[in-house]
């Protein structure tokens, strides 16, 4: 059931090279998954790649059941050479095994608020380690899942895929604009936090409500002003040093340990 | 008072170029900063560069001041063109301003452990984004520093300082191995706390005590058993999804929080 591809200039080859890139990857509305953990937590979450790619001659009992399960569903499997797969993925040491998933549906709608009591939201956050960190945390404190607000790096990249260790097949994940996200949360229950100095309250001892919303701003801007007026709680954390924020991953995680623990563990 | 530089193959180019490499930078126990605004907190942290490297044409009041500063001090001014500048960052779009430290020392012996009631610790940490998130933290939580145990990412390196966001300037860092580290944390006062899942209590509540010293462990690997057990506190952090671990910052960051807030803030 394998193809096999040997040749650099393969246009499938070109094409998985190019789901490398933001732009290719929107037309295409697929995204590379290098290595077989990370194909492996998305098989356990139900994901299985429309195409997967493996370098001939690192066999594993793990691929073969991900290779078996592939064709099973429909999939296509191609065997390819090391050089080639280093080719595709740009890495010198390239994985065993690559796999092709559609991307899926990112829109609000799709977000049932009441699955869980906490989320987080990132605003125009740049940097895919901290979009994958967030949806790394996501997972361990049980939130229902990461909203993007406006221009924010690609959850689909490879960067950010490895950073969220799996966890971008099994929480939830939305992108919107400021003005949308706004209108659908203000459609139902949801407290909007903010990590804030204007006008805030010690984030210990806030009056946190499920399900709550935790908002964290640009890497090197925060949240602009506007966005903060709009939250419904601003909280501060202490800043003894020179400095008067943290990195956005880490002060998502702070405040949703907090709020896991004032919403009852 | 300023040398220029015009010509790529110029020996101080190559010399400042190779300080990008970590091996070269051991040799020469010199380091790059790149960026005023890094500059500007070495500087209000009391660190002024031996050479200060700047692209022509770029004025700024603050790059003035500095400049004078470095020359007062006997330092050197390197004028240069924005291409030679690009070439020695390696960035396509260099900042207008570097500058060469040298290395300080990073010795236990070069810490007061009663300076702060938290410490934070990191064994065998290999990303540099997170070694400066974690500086960053320091930081934020009024932390003595940052003690790095075998061999982790280079706190030196352009990543980890434009990570720390100024605070490898201002916070304690040290450098050694676990058997040497364990020595001088027993010759003194300190409990060490690790974040483990092995035979320990909930984070939230624990019995922690100044000075606290907060080990988290390699990003695959977390800490090595035998480490885990030397600790005189294991703490684990709610889990509540599929993984069993946190990005090895944002753990740092989230336990930091919490000693801070039980320490007295």
């Amino acid at each position: 059931m394998r193809k096999h591809i040997t040749g650099f200039s393969n246009p499938t080859v070109k094409y998985l090279r190019s789901l490398r890139d933001k732009k290719h990857r929107k037309r295409a509305g697929q995204f590379l998954v290098e290595g077989l953990r990370l194909l492996e937590d998305a098989r356990a979450s139900g994901r299985l790649p429309q195409t997967l790619v493996m370098a001939e001659g690192r066999e594993h009992p793990l691929l073969e059941r991900l290779e078996a399960e592939v064709v099973a569903a429909g999939g296509d499997v191609i065997a390819t050479t090391p050089d080639i797969l280093s080719k595709i993925t740009g890495k010198e040491n390239a994985q065993a095994v690559a796999g092709v998933f559609d991307e899926w549906d990112t829109r609000l709608a799709a977000l049932d608020r009441s699955a869980a009591p906490i989320w987080l939201a990132a605003q125009a956050l740049r940097d895919p380690g901290n979009l994958g960190t967030m949806l790394r945390t996501c997972d361990a404190v049980g939130a229902g899942g990461l909203i993007l607000i406006d221009d924010c790096a690609d959850p689909f990249s490879a960067e950010a895929v490895r950073a969220s260790m799996g966890a971008v097949f099994t929480v939830g994940l939305a992108q919107a604009r400021w003005e949308d996200f706004l209108g659908w949360l203000r459609a139902g229950d949801g407290q909007l936090v903010a990590a804030s100095l204007r006008d805030a309250v010690p984030y210990r001892g806030a009056a946190y409500a499920a399900p709550c919303f935790i908002l964290v701003g640009n890497e090197s801007q925060g949240l602009p002003e506007d966005y903060e007026l709009a939250c419904d709680l601003r909280v501060t954390m202490p800043m003894k040093g020179r400095a008067d924020s943290l990195n956005a991953a880490v002060a998502g995680a702070v405040l949703a340990y907090e709020v896991l623990a004032a919403l009852g563990d």
